[in-house]
């Protein structure tokens, strides 16, 4: 297999993994689970991708990294809204 | 800043993000909510990485993908043996 296809194939699956993590938590409504930590640091380092092939203008990856930390941004978001239902159950 | 700094800082901070979530996961010895295909996917294109970076020679892809891969195969066995625990409890 040429070398490009190994990379491109190894880009695609790291950018895409979050997908069935989008899928779960938005089916389970929770994210107990999750670090909070993990996903602030996640998309910290997404934004600088991002800005790294802006500076470069590499399409292959401002357009991954974009998609990519925008799942994060939605994750990012299920988990405070899911961890605040999950913590007034508790507390009720 | 210089472009390689910031794709460097980006790279690294990709890399390190599993570090909180395997912190997490060994404290509370919980994983129900980490999607399974999620790590499965990481594990495949993070190999798939690895190899690239062996097929290049270039050190800092396979020191960075080596140590994220080991990270995320401890972090996959202990949301298996967790996942079995958890199962365990409820239907015991």
């Amino acid at each position: 297999m040429d070398v490009t296809v190994i990379g491109g194939v190894a880009g695609f699956l790291t950018s895409m993994a979050v997908i069935p993590q989008m899928i779960k938590t938005w089916k389970t409504r929770h994210a107990r689970d999750l670090s909070l930590w993990q996903q602030i640091i996640i998309i910290a380092g997404l934004a600088l991708w991002l800005a790294y092939g802006l500076l470069l203008g590499d399409l292959p990856l401002i357009l991954s990294n974009s998609f990519t930390l925008f799942c994060y941004i939605l994750l990012l978001t299920m988990k405070i809204i899911y961890d605040r239902g999950d913590k007034q159950r508790i507390d009720g």
